[in-house]
């Protein structure tokens, strides 16, 4: 019997009112929160990784901070980075209430980035696991070389962890049940980029939004099997280790 | 010109009143804050690690927890920890109220530990200093192999943290002006356990307080020098790089 390992990322859009500063949906929070103490068990092993919603975004855009402008400002870093910490100590607090024996981790204080190479050392959350508990990460802001500060999404922690921990499965529970082709149907399977290129806007588009395109091809790039799917699928995803669009490269 | 690497500890007894509970001592941490902000410079760099003094004790008190013994708890663990988080706000404030670019490390973030076998990657600390940024670390609890978590001490941080980082300076600033002997007069110079064996108790002797034989000990088997003094003395320990008993094995 091996122990299997899923790193789950919920959306910072699933879990939070993105207009609203600082809201936590709390019927997407409980809900997510429900399904991840039903599959509880010895032999399954979970690592979650919350994006920012409304707690990130408003702070970093008067911080003038994304994820490739930095600052200096540690006042500003710290502004964005307690936010996140609010939004992380209510996951925590809702996966606790549950049973789930949850605990932080903050990116800032163990990863650190030189452009696009991210060093996230994964041996505290490894030895969470292996003690028993929850690790719940999130994005949040991170040093960088040469620019200060700057943001760190949660799609690129899962990525490093995923592949730190050798993860057998990913799931990225979003606001869209998966990717969609041009005609706005899920597309159940992604091998290459050039199945999806006509509907995520071919192979050398800039992605402006820093949304599909860039997911679908961080995701390709990983050794592990990834779903992108929404609130509604995450118990499939759970039961199956699949649900939306699985992106296998 | 080579830029200097200082270790500074503030004892949680120095910046908090130890007998009341998560009470912060406003005059001793203005005074040590006030003694950071006047030696920043460009050829100067430092690390602060904090202790938790009566924010951290009662917590781990409650919850049975200590440096060996452990809990599998999550929840007792997270009220430590946020006790701990609550002083090192307090703290990073302080600095950055005088213009000290202070930025949070969570040691449970980042660390974990086998028995005696601290594991602290100090990437990320190397790249806040490296970005013109002043870390500060905690006590905090850990996630502790076969344990669940426990309590790591500031001074082991420390003493990981300066052999990591190949250090220049340590300071332990503390309640006593160094480590005393047998006639209460303050050691000057401490080059071996046998030098200070009497005062300290034997160098076989049980450390009943987890407290200064510990201390010297670690101290002793780290390549870097290292003083404990108290606040009085902080000032002349960022100008000499020295103060109160120097120990340097």
């Amino acid at each position: 019997m091996s122990t299997q390992l899923t790193v789950l990322k919920l959306g910072g859009s699933v879990i939070t009112h993105k207009d609203q500063r600082e809201a936590v949906d709390d019927d997407s929070l409980a809900r997510a929160c429900d399904a991840v103490e039903a599959v509880r068990s010895a032999d399954s092993r979970l690592v979650i990784v919350h994006g920012g919603g409304s707690f990130g975004h408003h702070h970093a855009a008067e911080h003038g901070v994304s994820s490739t402008d930095g600052t200096t400002d540690a006042r500003g870093l710290t502004a964005i980075h307690r936010a996140m910490g609010e939004l992380n100590e209510t996951v925590v607090d809702a996966l606790q209430d549950r049973g789930v024996d949850a605990l932080p981790v903050r990116p800032l204080s163990v990863a650190h980035r030189n452009r696009e190479h991210l060093d996230f050392p994964a041996g505290s959350v490894a030895a969470m696991l292996d003690e028993g508990f929850t690790p719940v990460a999130h994005g949040d802001v991170v040093v960088d070389s040469g620019r200060g500060g700057t943001i760190l999404s949660g799609d690129d922690i899962v990525v490093s962890l995923a592949r730190s921990l050798s993860a057998d499965h990913v799931g990225l529970c979003s606001t869209v049940p998966g990717v969609l082709d041009t005609a706005g149907e899920v597309i159940d399977r992604i091998e290459a980029y050039e199945d999806v290129a006509p509907a995520l806007g071919g192979s050398e588009a800039t992605d402006v939004t820093g949304g599909m395109a860039h997911k679908v091809r961080q995701l390709l790039d990983l050794d592990v099997p990834a779903s992108i799917f929404e609130l509604d699928d995450i118990e499939t995803f759970f039961e199956r280790g699949a649900a939306g669009t699985v992106i296998d490269g």
